[in-house]
């Protein structure tokens, strides 16, 4: 985990630009923007996925979010956007530690790219369900 | 607010998949997934977009996220997953009330499609990054 390029960003080893820090999240600009600012809401704590962070740690990063969305919204003028984190290579997640992407959605074809592939609930629906809620600890 | 689906499920009007419930949260399954156990992480508050989102509230749900997204991995057997919250229609949000999405990705063809078309920072970055942080409120 200490050598993604995150934790040496939150470091201070390799500069970034700064949006915002408190002591547990750092805000900054995605260097790789999929629009006119793109926004990284990164985890100071070093886990790997979102179900890895600490409750203190994810209560203190969706704390800020609106704030930061709204940061980016009045910055940019533009008012749409997608909130985003991936988790594992299938998911595109690129750098093992916890980040939320705040991405300006000017239109439909700019931006994060989004399928949309639903289908319709199982007929083991409710029975998926009380499993899911079994294993909430 | 009060006539999205979400008002009328969190109000008890509407039946639902429940997964997890709180004072300021309810969770349940998404009724057209992208992949199964694709699950809703709903604000109780009744505000349109994360920005609107009360701190208290963003603090509440970002809380619960990872032992909700641990529970969808277990419940399901698939490890990884993307974690979405649209904003706006342009950005391709459905229901008006803030929600987040834990959809499993069981491989780069299943799940959320995602496009990914990076550019690169601007010449502005450094002066961007400052409006942005001078909007932080």
């Amino acid at each position: 985990m200490a050598d993604t390029v995150f934790a040496k960003i939150i470091a201070g080893q390799i500069p970034s630009h700064k949006v915002y820090e408190d002591a547990h999240v750092l805000a900054i600009l995605d260097i790789g923007p999929l629009t006119r600012g793109h926004t990284l809401v990164i985890a100071k704590e070093p886990a790997e996925t979102l179900g890895e962070l600490s409750d203190e740690s994810a209560a203190a990063v969706g704390r800020v979010l609106p704030r930061l969305c709204r940061a980016v919204v009045a910055a940019t003028g533009v008012r749409d956007y997608n909130v985003l984190e991936n988790n594992g290579a299938a998911a595109h997640q690129a750098i093992r530690h916890v980040h939320f992407h705040i991405i300006p959605k000017p239109s439909e074809a700019e931006g994060l790219g989004i399928g949309w592939p639903a289908a319709g609930l199982g007929r083991d629906a409710a029975e998926l369900a009380a499993r899911i809620r079994a294993e909430v600890r």
